[in-house]
């Protein structure tokens, strides 16, 4: 079995919740069967969107090299990052790190394949948007990808910066409103695009037109892990 | 802010709730005011209730120094172990790793004690009981601890082995039966004193009669960190 390294607190919530999926999704019936994970939570890790769109001039790269370097010099093998704005950086930081980093856009595609969807809705930030890192990765598996417009946009920013990046419970009426329109405009399916979106899950009772990034993530290293 | 290391995996769910209660009772607006962390969640580490009773010779001791001095060179400051079984060799973890541990049977006995509570029910493996790591603390504060009877002894050990290590969601039947019986006791309150039964929190409502001890601790290492 295979050690697992979370480059994490991006935001540090997700990072919790993350590390819960892999715990949830192991096979295992005591704790000795189960994955060693070194978590290295930097929450002061600047901002990925603010830097995305040039709004601060604070790299958030260094940083997310220095965690990732020190989690496979204390023998991390499979290398996650538990926010889908960082992979705007993906190849950057695999560069930096020395290492493979699996890639929550490339499993997300792979999912997105296996269930035969060709379009699908994607919540995430406007850092996560303007980098086009969804349409670049995704196009791989013959997927295309729908926004919300621009108010939808914004709503889903407030879910990520001013309710679960500050503490606070996503608004439902909000969340289903974006949803259904991203289905009623075409979507066969909507992404929670962001990991801090997956705090959706816990409150509300999402149906299958959802599919969690970080579930798609967490259950991906459990399989790199016990390969 | 001081950096908050981890030694963890016992068990992983435990962890990754441990680590969800700290950033919630984290007062912070952004990722950037939360707490930096570092986490070793080594389920590996050997079981230490069996090894308190002498049903194996397998010492957890060394894999937890291990971790726990892995964390002290990465830069972590305030340390602790979201187990409540391995504060038995508290003692020695100190030593080993050369850095104090916060102590979470220590950080319960200021927290009975500033409710007034002088008589603990006290729900927790057979290794911390065995071990009497909470009677010598909490006389410290001047708290007795009531036990449950064999019968319910062993139904909270079945909740922590049967239920969540394997994964599986505690019955509120049993749950509830043994805090009844302890409260019937005698118990101002109950400890849900073992880190797993905090699972019991996620699908039950509790009212304040129950006190979990991984909210204590999480809120010390919240109050050390800022201070």
């Amino acid at each position: 079995m295979k050690t697992l390294g979370i480059i994490g607190g991006l935001g540090p919530l997700a990072t919790a919740y993350f590390y819960r999926r892999v715990v949830e999704l192991t096979p295992a019936e005591s704790d000795q069967e189960h994955i060693e994970t070194w978590i290295r939570s930097c929450p002061s890790i600047p901002d990925r969107t603010a830097f995305l769109l040039g709004r601060s001039e604070e790299d958030p790269r260094p940083k997310m090299v220095e965690a990732g370097r020190s989690l496979v010099e204390a023998g991390a093998e499979v290398l996650a990052i538990p926010c889908v704005t960082a992979h705007a950086f993906h190849k950057d930081l695999e560069e930096g790190i020395g290492h493979p980093i699996l890639h929550a856009i490339g499993e997300l595609g792979k999912t997105l394949k296996a269930r035969g969807i060709r379009t699908v809705g994607v919540m995430a930030t406007d850092g996560a948007r303007a980098s086009h890192v969804y349409e670049s990765m995704l196009q791989e598996y013959g997927v295309s990808c729908i926004w919300p417009d621009e108010a939808g946009q914004a709503r889903v920013m407030h879910m990520i910066y001013q309710d679960v990046k500050a503490g606070r419970i996503i608004s439902e009426g909000d969340f289903t409103e974006v949803g259904n329109a991203l289905l009623q405009a075409g979507a066969e399916a909507v992404v929670l695009g962001c990991t801090e979106l997956s705090q959706a899950t816990v409150t509300m009772d999402l149906n299958e037109d959802y599919i969690d990034i970080i579930d798609v993530l967490a259950a991906s290293c459990v399989k790199a892990c016990m390969a």
